[in-house]
């Protein structure tokens, strides 16, 4: 479990060459300092000779001040390794700005998780290119950031959007079905930090309309994608997926009801995968540890 | 698609011992006065020797008025056949009541569909044993109304219940973690009209704390179920299960945490099905046309 | 069910214009002839404005003789309403070839069905590029003809395949992993009558090696799709689909070994619904009914 | 994966009571003699205080022979921690016995998962209790020992069974529809390496006729479950689990039709992953490292 109420941890997330003595030198690290692995998950990309580990352990009984294990673990193992690597600790709260358009079903659930305490998140934020769900952000008690989007105005709107998530102090952006492409600049800036849901089995039927060419090929199952945002649209690295029986009954407005509730379970735990710490990135592909 | 805005339509269910002629005796007497079949499916349960229908079709171009459907085919097809039928009109709007506890996932995601139009339904009150969850009610407009239950005072608050159902003519009743057992005599008053989700997949773990009875049992997958509710605890005919799969990675906790969103979906479908007039009760068992 | 050892009944399959009176038409016929419905399923395509039927009647007390249901029916009912319809009998056994390359699962899977006699078909050969799979043909009792394909001595392959299937008065063709694409001129002369199973979820990953194709995207889920061959290659109607959740630690090897599962499933499910007579098609799409 | 062609490697699992520095004792011995480690995972029971681990390594560069890596991990590492251990090698080849009575289905999928080379596995001998699959056994190549079984002569035929099992060196049995119950003095020779199958959502529906059971309680899911054998009828640890949807329209015949497809694919898994040395017991739950 990475609850919301558990002990207070430290989570390091690491990838490399693969190489011999990985996980013995970090365990060691840990260990000869006093700390007790909680959760230890690792993955070797043979093909790609990657090696990828996440450890999270409790701070308690634990040698080396916050403030100093990433300096002393970067000294001492990372560099050795030639490890890319981060520090996370469990008490962290991030914070979250959801964007969406008119579709109020992904809002909803989103904002029911954060404020039932399902969630150890802050969401400072929405911003929408339309006004419609200013009422549900306001019974939540959300600031709503109404900001236009034309074809003309979008250079400046996504100005105003990365003012708004500066003020805001926002770490990670959640695209809600939120109908408009961002540009390569804005997404520059929150690498695998934006998570978009796409109301597909991804990469069948990217793009606009998915359900109606689902409709019209046929298919017996439908699906949804969540995916870390990347220039190309609709291509980005995969964070989790989910599909649903569908029957020749179900017409296109039936697979648009049904897949509203894909929508929301899939980008819902994709954010908690998220939040856990559990996923890198790698060659446009996830590892999402369990 | 039984959706929100389709035409004005009528839907007849019907039941009755097995025989020759049934389906033909019920779609002559629509398409001779006019009525153009949008929807029919049957089910013949071979083992018990009855007969399940749900017809719907077009009310325009009908040449009976609505007010004389029921009597004109109670006289010449019913009573034939010796059915149990019923009538209903696609714009007529059931109003439903949500009883709660302290958990909150089931009423939001009940009260996000309602309020976002993906229902037809009206919620006239919610009424919960506790205080905890009136801010959902009221971030939605809906009113709340606490009726505490102890031992002592179940008849009593009870008789209340009911006095509220009845003065907010509730035609049913869907029970989101309502944690009290029904009396009998309550349940007698709403037969097939209340609705419960328990959180497992029945009748494995039926009764108090599932998730930790599935987790003491090292089960690979959890589930949960919704069913009409019956005299018989957590016995009553199921109308939807869904499961998902878990490891044993998983603590009581993540059962439960995994567990909401099962409940949350399943109910709504369960909802979902009886707002469309497709369940059919016989024998403890549902007859869900598709 | 359409078990293997109901009773002697006879099935119709219609499709034609949506018009009032269809069901009322067909169930009059049957009725009024004594027969009684087993099983009725209809689907309007509202869209397309098509109407489909699959009833099936016991021919016990039905004062109609077998050879003559058809022209009766023809001349009566299905003339009037511009039909196309098929009539089957269900004590009917099917003649099924089948076509494989070099992998196994697949044959194995659907000659352990044939010959434990789940299934009510008779499998009168196999026909393969390779000569890998006699030892399993023969295992089975089934004749096994290796017909070598190369890019030139194709036509004289497809010619001397279109001989064996029609000197051994074959109903259908199951290519079960058969990894040659047949011309279109083979394709025409059985229509809707060879099932093919493609390893992916279609139309996602079409074409070759669609396990690489999926490791490399990093997809969460799996699938297998089973449809009819048209010219198009992967294209045809689908008739059943079904998928399995990968991690990133399955390798290309692990998703191959796990589709193979999927592969037997949906292509004997495809195969068990086209024997049930539940599968009509239109406009490259297929209704199935339940 | 755990694949039929890997490199040579060795794998060790291990459980003890939790403490510091196990992950880091066992891969500190691994790495400082030259072993790569391919496959790490490892689970802390949080409740019950107990550690899991199972490692895999390759042997090419360890510097300890196969034959002295047992006494050395034992006395260097084993003892200091109070683990509970097991050494196994990647080119071992088990030897399965398989159990059966009249039921083809689960026999077929596993004899021909094991001729087509998709385990690396040897299959001994089947023994059942009647004749029926006596040609099945045959076509694959497979002796067959029939060994009838009454109440009254239960124990004789037990006695025989183990004579079979232990002159033929079976390491494991898979009862694959067996439908005997087996002693308790049967089961405690072959502890953690018995594997069942049977035909329902265990606990739901344990005992005989679960299809009849889940028809009668008008589920709308039914399952298999895998597990190890235990004195307590159908209560063993669980190995693996898996369901599928049903509806109102499927009899108890349809039920036992679509469970065949289940059972085979549930009782395979739980072979696959004992086959791959990835199932610890501890407390009558398994841990089913990925």
């Amino acid at each position: 479990m990475n609850g919301v109420t558990g002990p207070q941890s430290a989570i390091i997330l690491v990838h490399c060459p693969d190489q011999k003595g990985l996980i013995s030198a970090v365990t060691e690290f840990l260990s000869s300092h006093g700390g007790n692995i909680i959760d230890l998950d690792q993955h070797v990309d043979a093909t790609r000779g990657v090696f990828f580990m996440r450890v999270e352990w409790d701070l308690a009984g634990f040698d080396i001040g916050r403030g100093e294990i990433g300096q002393l673990f970067g000294e001492t193992i990372a560099g050795r390794f030639g490890m890319r690597w981060s520090l996370h600790f469990s008490d962290e709260i991030p914070r979250m700005a959801v964007f969406c358009s008119r579709l109020s079903h992904c809002v909803y659930d989103v904002l029911a998780r954060c404020q039932s305490g399902e969630w150890r998140v802050e969401v400072p934020l929405i911003i929408s290119n339309h006004d419609d769900l200013r009422p549900v952000a306001e019974s939540f008690g959300v600031p709503y950031h109404m900001v236009p989007v034309t074809p003309e105005t979008k250079a400046e709107a996504e100005a105003r959007q990365l003012e708004l998530l500066k003020s805001f102090e926002v770490d990670f952006i959640v695209l809600a079905r939120y109908m408009q492409i961002l540009s390569a600049d804005f997404i520059s800036r929150y690498p695998e930090r934006i998570i978009n849901i796409h109301h597909s089995f991804l990469p069948a039927f990217a793009g606009a309309r998915p359900y109606h060419a689902a409709h019209a090929r046929g298919v017996k199952i439908i699906g949804a994608t969540s995916h870390y945002v990347t220039t190309e649209l609709d291509a980005g690295p995969i964070i989790d997926q989910d599909v649903t029986r569908v029957t020749h009954k179900d017409s296109v407005e039936d697979l648009v009801r049904r897949g509203r509730d894909l929508e929301k379970m899939v980008l819902s735990r994709a954010i908690w995968h998220h939040l856990g710490r559990k996923v890198l990135c790698y060659d446009n592909r996830t590892v999402v540890f369990g």
